[in-house]
């Protein structure tokens, strides 16, 4: 039983591997009448493009998407929409001298005792090509929920110990903005600064680092989420653990909220313009595991990306003593690649728990 | 399309609300001729019970379980095992002033928006006495994983402010030892104590604070987990999440992996024994999603519970202001009770990924 | 991976065993706010009760229902709704003689070569008491389908080589009188006469005898059914054939079709009362997998029952040739009973498909 | 909540339209280390592409299967198998004429009635095209049953009114290869020449029949098969109801078994060389939902396809008045075409079973 499968109803069914021919998903369950601005999707998978900037990786790849079905005169269908992304600049002779030899923190070593096989051809289907076809799925995901007035925004917030400060006060619109003025998606300009230095100096040494990346979601409706297993928040962090490197989640007053007392912690509701808000939001926007109509709001931790330039101790498949060389292609953070792909599985959480919603209650 | 199913080939399905006349689970999928002990489900049910200790709600419940199917002759058949315990201390009435009001930081206001009905006796179903269906579950999860040598250990490892030390060089049935010497279910004595006293100063205040709970995984099989959304700790992440006031979830090295640069992160392979084993264990057991062998772990932190012995502020369904009276029966503190849940949900987890591995190669 | 759960939006989960403490169902997904008539669920597992007439089993059973969660003050909450039905004449010892010995067509051999352990009391889980679940449950499917318009109705259309004539021109209600006023429940009275005549026959024989029950559903809403695999009559068929004792379904034109040209078979468009309709219906209301408004039509074939009063060579769980003694309550004729069990089944499809169908396009 | 996934452990999702660019599939839980050979997968293709005989369409598609992922060295690794095949013959302006006219017995209006949009293009998604993905994918489940023995065979037993005797002396490779001797693929060779008179006949006058298929399966292991609702032959049937055109689906004794005496219809359990086996099989090799190890077998009922040469009446997408008229590609009779179908979704059925049974006892 694999899990290659996300969703119930706004379901995605991901294939490829990193040096194959290519990656895919099929969405199956978009409603139809949807308008699909292909532009759009393939402006998000730009966003998450390889070799993009300095800090990013130099693997050369268009990451061109190819519809194949399920729209029909710029529209959904109702049926499966297919989309292709061909792999184009694959090195795989690259990795010949490592198909024998468990990378320290990679997933060779588990495929290997997992299948009794494995594409060693840049880590095969365990390499984080793979969330290209999550960020196609998710722009559509975006366009269903924008078709709803959801408001999805990420960027990255932490860079090792370098933290940005809080930016709530500024709308979708100017966080978007102040992020894409800088290479490592950071919407506060003098954070973004001291974290590309960063990053920078870290790349010059062979080196990786962590980081964070924290989502906000406005304009949620009220009432997404389905106890008590597929609480909101639970699919969010099932959503983000499922992507490559992330080692935590927290939404909310998060960890720090275990640290506080009730009396300070519950937030007081009110009645706002005839709507029901509250006073703070430790909450994070999700109460009893359903979204209240605040602001959600989570925090995504990234381990550093394990392939770096240094010599490293290891085993080889037969067990015994190996070195692995530092040479290869990857990036030396992860962070402002990965800020898409948390949007594009927050997307794929809320389209999925938006068209569950629609049976809450009989009409 | 509701979320009260969990697992997919280790299936639960659980139901009832906190004052209704029973709360119970079907198990769908669990193997047939495992020996299944009672005295263990009852025993598990017994360290999540209610009323047991003085920094625990005064809500009397004995929680006895029965068997209503699926076990024949002390055995699994194979058929859904379904377990069922009626609940007893329904003051059903205390809750009758608070039928109108939206409690502060509890579900009564999202549950209303959403489903436009709503049990408010004693939180109804949003009542974290679900997750007594889902100990008595686990436990029978427990069973199953024994058989396959799979050991799991959870203690609180943080009220507030107090954090346990690591305690990593203790066996399970050590720490399982220490843990049980106590009321506040802290493996470290003298950690306990502290965390006793605290809680129990809370609760004269009528207050109530947060903590967090940590879980270790022992001898698991390498190989579970299933890439790329049902990773192992992806699974293990929504199964905490969906637990009652949990804010935050993870594993390994977590949030303070992100600070790390990938030189220090990275865990070294070995041979030890004849089997691969790693320096350090950075990846909290898990790699690329799948299991490698070593210790899994992860934490949990749970808010502060959002029933005080304040009067708070709030609003009621008509939108009006409204006061809402500080009385009841609640936990000051919620860890540790959660312990056997937090193990409960890890042992389904488990479970589900060691009987979906069973088909990952041909034989 | 276990089989004990039907339905995506609609789904229910069944447990229990003929002589266990008792059969149950959990249903998650039932729209909030439905007014459930607990009479009338009472009222359609009478319908399917043992002992309610000559031509039935003399076990006696009164099925009386319980509602353990799910429903509040009359209407349903959302939350999972469970409903139990003890067990209460359980002669076990009459089955103690046959513990080690497989009944032939029955699935005592099956069951054992499957699990390794079996449930030997009434056949355990496959004996037909397990759909007195599904009746409880498509009691409340009936109900969410009332409220949307949609009538199902079935009745006894042979039993034998006794074939009742079309009576398409009958309303539901006209159908369900007559139905209702004979014991094989077949509308029309004077067939009714010979299959009553014909099964009395055959238990005086100490035999049994199969037959078939035919459903028609009006009023169903143009649309439902899910394409490509969960077409609607797929799924028809598949909850005919989970049914004891069915080994066939056909709708519209059926096997009859097989014979037919295009050219006759063809059901041509028109537009009556400014709604499209069809000349004829060998579509059976389906198309393309999709309801077209029309009639839905299908019949399902029941073999005979597999236990008689006749001694019965088989063999023994050690593999050595055994004598079956003709003894125990059965039904001579499984289709009175199993009316209400096709009406059922038919009505949890529907239901899950008109949740289904809420997401087929955008508002 | 759409329906283009298929299976549980071993399970696929289809995508494609009749003249979008490609269809495809993919299968993900198809277990690591199977040998795939891609020669066979095309044969399998080859069965039921267009364009074979003058019995079946002239459409020209070569349905050259692509493997996109999940194959490495000539194995299964694991990962989700991706196929695609390309559509070259789209000859859409053959169906410009007919956008807004709903053609009798199709899909067009159902389609519409649901999506609000349709790709009128050759039937879009409710194309009998779209099989093509499942022949492929069976294909691949075909090589996973033969790792266990388990052998497949489907021919046409019926054309309109002249239908094939029973040939269950004969071998599977003997009936394959008599099979494979005529056109219209039934395994008895005087009444293959009958059936190809007649369509030849039905052809020519611009019409269409319909007729059966007929599937059995030897060597299954016992106990495939999950009560109570994923019975073998429940899951078997939809499978062949999910078909395009299949009205009509029964195994063992069928609708026949509705007219018999339990006292005949007993399948006498006898053993034979050590084995348990049965006298009669009117069971079909399946008794309670479970395969008892003797032949299973089950015939599939095909309507007469809806395109014919005639002009017809009907209504446009206005609900007025049209007349459709008689051209285009289609086949006179579908089953030749349909035999792999069958096979492919018979063989996606018992992989998945296969599968699943790994877990109904512990080891």
């Amino acid at each position: 039983m694999a899990g290659n499968t996300f969703g119930q109803a706004f379901k995605i069914s991901t294939f490829g591997e990193s040096h194959g021919i290519a990656i895919g998903v099929i969405i199956d369950g978009c409603p139809a009448n949807l308008p699909i601005d292909l532009e759009f999707i393939q402006a998000e998978l730009d966003l998450r493009r390889p070799g993009q900037s300095k800090i990013t990786t130099q693997r050369k790849e268009s990451d061109t998407v190819q519809v194949l079905s399920g729209i029909f005169e710029g529209k959904s269908t109702g049926t499966p929409i297919s989309l292709l992304i061909p792999n184009e600049d694959q090195r795989s002779k690259d990795y010949e001298h490592n198909k024998d030899v468990y990378r320290p923190s990679h997933a060779d070593y588990t495929y290997d005792a997992k299948y009794g096989i494995r594409d060693y051809r840049g880590g095969g289907r365990s390499s984080a090509r793979e969330t290209a076809a999550r960020v196609a799925a998710g722009a559509i995901a975006k366009l269903l929920l924008r078709h709803s007035g959801v408001e999805i925004f990420a960027h990255v917030s932490a860079v090792g110990l370098i933290n940005a400060p809080n930016l709530s006060d500024l709308s979708i619109d100017e966080l978007y903005k102040q992020r894409e003025e800088n290479i490592v998606r950071c919407a506060d300009p003098a954070t973004a600064r001291q974290m590309i230095e960063c990053i920078d100096e870290i790349r010059k040494d062979g080196d990786t680092i962590g980081g964070k990346v924290s989502c906000i979601i406005r304009n949620c409706p009220v009432g997404l989420g389905e106890p008590v297993f597929d609480k909101l928040h639970a699919d969010l962090g099932k959503a983000m653990l499922s992507i490559n490197a992330v080692h935590g989640f927290e939404y909310g007053s998060g960890f720090s909220g275990s640290e506080m007392r009730g009396s300070e912690h519950n937030d007081i509701f009110l009645v706002n313009a005839g709507k029901p808000t509250t006073l703070t939001n430790f909450s994070g926007g999700i109460q009893g595991g359903i979204s209240n109509g605040m602001e959600i709001n989570f925090t995504v931790a990234f381990k550093p990306v394990a392939t770096i330039m240094h010599n490293q101790q290891t085993i080889n498949a037969a067990g015994e003593a190996a070195e692995i060389k530092g040479k290869g292609r990857h990036d030396p953070c992860v962070v402002p690649r990965a800020v898409v792909i948390v949007e594009a599985m927050a997307a794929l959480v809320l389209a999925d728990q938006l068209l569950r919603n629609k049976n809450s209650r009989i009409d």
